[in-house]
This record gives structure tokens, sequence and C-alpha cells, in this order.
């Protein structure tokens, strides 16, 4: 519905033709080399040194490329370890799972938090970052990083549940630590990030000016609610590991607090390597189609990505099919300096 | 010493000309709007735009520069009210401090470590940004950075053995917690960072590809690094207010754990405001003087100032002597693409 409507509005056959598709095109774009950046067969060779800078470009692109694909390897690997950790924690030196008010119903806590509001939520900040999604639609990335942030927003309310279900089983205090306080403060703000994010971002009733003004906000405040919920998750490892391990202690180093501890390590691991990965201006989804085919060779992918369900497209298409002048230049420059790109 | 061979190699009155003065000129340049946007009244207005252009681009520098001197004021005001609390703390709520093995040495622990891990750590990460310093040069600059961080380290080793000698004279195990993993991981990781800094980026042997090479891992460390230690002292107030609060326990919520769990926020809103100044890129140092001078209005700046103690120069000096030509600005973009500007 709404995609007609905006079809609609960016002006018939121009408009159908910039418009990006919901799902992943069929055919394959490859991920190494831009293909923007090889020449045209049909054109003369004009310019001789075109075909060398391009396959030095590619070269370079393809080593960064396995870079970013040893990293995100490590990420999965990290983050899935961590996860399996949680479950050996909790079945083989814990109570296991079940709801029943016991420590077993708290249990679900330490492995929704990590599952969700770790590892799915590391996942939903890098997933523009995957070179193989590149040919998908803006708007479906969209659409998977709301889906994943929304999943990893249930489990940690669960997780939640879970705790408050135990504590008043048991007559123990509810928000009293540290932990709960940051804990619940990060919930606020993820459910108040995720909030706007569908209302600035993804509905498209937001003019351009605005998602320019909130990108920058959007995306340092994910990763700094990212940042706070590992840290988060290691002030809940210490209170749990001081108050469960009574015979022998945590002081004696048993071997469930050797396991947990290196949870702990492996979740700092993974947070830095999501906020690295994150942080790389390189790595950023390159902006639309359109635009990809007049950026020069080797200058930094620029311009707005704000396009994909904003109700009024004309300013964005005209900064794309601008991109190659100066004044284009300088604006893209503007855009990029205030965040405004949402590629993450 | 070093200052005058640079000269040497830098090619007689040329290089004395670019080289960049040690202590701050004292002629002040106003933090507001860019001296270099400003017309040259000696020569004729040939672009009547230039200045419409330039006043309205000195009045959103004026107003970016009053936000940031609003996030500095409250950084400064949570760092400090931060270490209040440490005092208060210790003096009010515990044995106060001295160096006899007690409670009391420990609790330079704490003190040592918010006021010199966290906010004299902060301050050293955003030491680049106070515009009245961009009148300096970016050694002094440098010596400054590296000694707020030297300090820091300082205070932080001395905080470290506070804790092995009260645990040592009470028969505490060393090293069991997740605390003392992590907190220890990041001290060594400190060492190295501030090992490499000095060796890299202060001393004058290390070629530029090794500086650009290195710069964007030195600048993601720092800040991680930062983050680490935030959520380090987090855990440790987790683990001081369980141990210490007895009767009442900490899940009674005794007006110590109210104070001590605000400053835990306090360091989380510290570090917050610490990583936003640090991550904006308008508010990086200007390049050099040189570079500036022929910077367009309205562009980001850009550049390498990797040149202030490097042992070749010329490849800094042609850059910025060439910085607005095209080749220059697609050389200098995929630097900043690299994250080569030593501005954090």
């Amino acid at each position: 519905m709404r995609r007609d409507a905006r079809s609609g509005q960016g002006g018939g056959a121009r408009g159908a033709a910039l418009l990006p598709p919901l799902l992943c095109p069929s055919r394959p774009v490859p991920a190494g080399p831009d293909p923007a950046s090889e020449p045209d067969p049909a054109r003369p060779p004009t310019r001789p040194s075109f075909a060398v800078l391009a396959a030095a470009h590619g070269a370079r692109k393809m080593e960064d490329y396995g870079r970013f694909l040893a990293l995100l390897g490590s990420a999965l690997l990290v983050g899935f370890v961590s996860v399996i950790l949680s479950l050996v924690w909790v079945f083989h030196y814990r109570e296991g799972l079940s709801w029943d008010g016991s420590a077993a119903e708290f249990n679900w806590h330490p492995v929704l938090v990590i599952t969700g509001f770790v590892f799915i939520q590391g996942i939903a900040i890098i997933v523009y970052r995957l070179p193989w999604t590149w040919k998908c639609s803006k708007l479906l990335m969209k659409f998977i990083h709301a889906g994943l942030n929304t999943i990893a927003m249930i489990l940690a309310i669960v997780s939640m549940v879970a705790v408050f279900d135990f504590h008043n089983a048991k007559n123990i205090p509810n928000m009293y630590s540290l932990h709960s306080w940051i804990g619940l403060t990060a919930v606020i703000f993820y459910s108040l990030q995720l909030f706007l994010g569908f209302a600035v971002f993804l509905l498209p009733f937001a003019p351009v000016h605005l998602r320019a003004a909130l990108m920058p906000i959007h995306v340092y405040s994910g990763l700094a609610i990212f940042a706070t919920v590992i840290a988060t998750a290691l002030m809940g490892i210490t209170e749990k590991l001081i108050f469960a391990l009574k015979t022998p202690a945590y002081s004696a180093s048993p071997p469930e607090a050797t396991l947990v501890n290196s949870l702990g390590l492996l979740l700092v691991v993974f947070g830095s390597l999501i906020l690295w990965m994150a942080s790389r201006p390189h790595w950023k989804r390159p902006p639309a189609e359109n635009a990809k085919i007049l950026r020069p060779v080797g200058a930094t992918p620029e311009g707005t990505e704000v396009e994909s369900t904003m109700t009024n497209s004309s300013n964005a298409d005209k900064s794309d099919l601008r991109s190659n002048t100066d004044a284009a230049r300088k604006q893209n420059m503007k855009l990029d300096d205030a965040g405004q790109r949402s590629t993450m």
C-alpha cells in the first residue's frame, strides 16, 4: 500500500525506476569488487587507467571483505559460545529452567539476556554491514533490523519478569541493586529507541531533515545501550556468583566461578567485536544503486539513504543524481558529517 | 632537539614556516567562526556570495560551539560530582583513607579509580576537542593527552596495589572475581595503549603509513578501554556494596546503597557524555593551520595530522598544500575513511 503511494509521488516511470525493491533481487550482486567501478564493455575505453584503478580498488575491497568475514565469524562464534555457556551454567551448575517461582525461573534471566539482549541485539546492530544484503532494499533491511531488535526486547522483558516473579515468590526486594537500576534504565531506553526508530525511520511520515537530525542520535544511543547492557550483564554475573556460591564461596574459585567469569570475558569480547564492526566507516552499506553508479572509484560511499520509506522522495533522489557534482559532494559531506547515513 | 632536526628536514624557510609551534601562540584564535573562512580585506571581493556563506557557516559553528560547551560543562560536573561522591562514600559511610592494610587502605581503590581511571582518562580522551586548544601545536596536545593518560595509569596502578595490600593483610584471595579479571585486563591493555601511543604517535620514528594504519585501532581501543573501565567500576561497586552492607543489607536499600548506586549511574552518564563528544566528527580538531587556510568554506576539515613528530614531514606537507586539489581531496577522504585523523 505504502509503496504504491510513494511510487505515485516519485513521478511516473522515473519514480518507479528509482524505487528500491522490498525483497532482494534474484540477480546476485558480487560482494567483493564494486560492479559500478568496472568499465562498461559497450563503451570505448576512453580512460585506460580506469580499469587499473578499478582492479586495485577491487583487490583492496576483497581483502577488506575477508577481514570483515573473519571478524563476523569471530563475533558469531563468541556470541554462540556465550549462549551455550549460559545454558551450561544453568543446567550443569544451577537448577535448570522452569516457570514456578523457584531459582529455576530466575535462571531464565541470564539465558534470555545473553541470547536476546546481547547476542540478537549485537546481530541487529551489524545487520546492515553484511555485504550480501547490499543487493536487498534498504526497507527490507530496516524490517530485519527492527525485527531482530523487537525479538531482543521481548526476550529482555520476559527475562525481567522471571526475576520479579522469583523475587516476589522468595520475598526478595526488587530494584535495590545498581544492576537493577542500570538494567531497567537500559530496557526503558531500548524501548524508546525502538519506538522512535519505528516512528521516524520505518514509518513513511517523518521528513528528511528530522531523519537527518535524529540518525546520529539513533546510532549513538543504539551502541551506548548495547554497551550498557553488556556492563549490566557483567554486574548481574558478579551479583549472582556472590549470592549463589557459598560452599565453596566465589573467592575459592570453584569451577562454576571460572566458567561464568569466562562467560563474562566472552561478553566483553563479543561487544568489542560488534562495536568495532559497527564503527568502521568503510564497512557501511553503500548508498542506493542510482547513487552508486555515479560514485567515483575509490571515494568513500556518500549520500543519504533516508529515502526508503519517506513520503517525499524528491530530495534524496536529487541528492543521489547530483552526487558527482561539487555541490552534491559538499552536501553529502555535511550529511555524512552529521552521521546521516542510516547504515548502522 | 627533535624540533630542530625536523626543521632541517623540512627544507629551509618553507620548512620553518610550516613548523607548528610547541606552545600555543600568544595571538588568540577565536573559537567560534573559522578565521580561514573570513574574506581577506586586502583582496578585492571577487566572490560576493563568499561573505554570506562564511557568515552562515560561522553562525552554525557558534551554535555548535555552544552545544559542545554545554556537554563539556555537563561532563565536568558529572565527573566532579562522581569524585566527590566517592569521597563522601569512604569518609562518611566507610573507614576513610589510610595505608595500613585496613579497609581504609582498600578505600583508596574506588577513590583513585574514579578520579584517575574514569575522570582523568575521560578528560584525556576529549582534550583534542577543546576548541581553545586548536591554536596550540598538535605536539603540545599530544603531550597533554599522553600526560593525562599517564597520570590516570599511575592512579589506576596505585589503586590496584591498595586492593592487593588489603587482600593480603586480610588473607582474602586475589583475582577470583570477574571484576578483577576484567579490571586487570583493562589495566594491561591501557598500559599497552600508552606504550604504543608513545612509540608510534609521540616519538618521531614511526613512518606515516604505520601511524595511518594504527590510528583507528588506537582511537577505538582507547574508547573501548574507557567503556570497559566504567563497566568494571560498576562491578566493583556491586561487589563492595554486597560485601560491606550487612546490617542493614544492600537489599534493604540503606542510604549508603542509594548514594553509591547513584554514583554508579553518574559514571554511566559521564561515560556516555565523553563517548558522544569523542565520536562526533564535526568536533574533531581541524587540520594544521596551513591546511586550514586552503580548506574550502563549509567542507569538513580533512587531512592528515600525523606530521607533528614524524621524521619525514614531506608527505604531510605536500598533502596539506595540495588539500584544495581534487587528488588531495580523494586522498584525504581515503585517509579520513581509515580513521587516520589523530584528533581523539
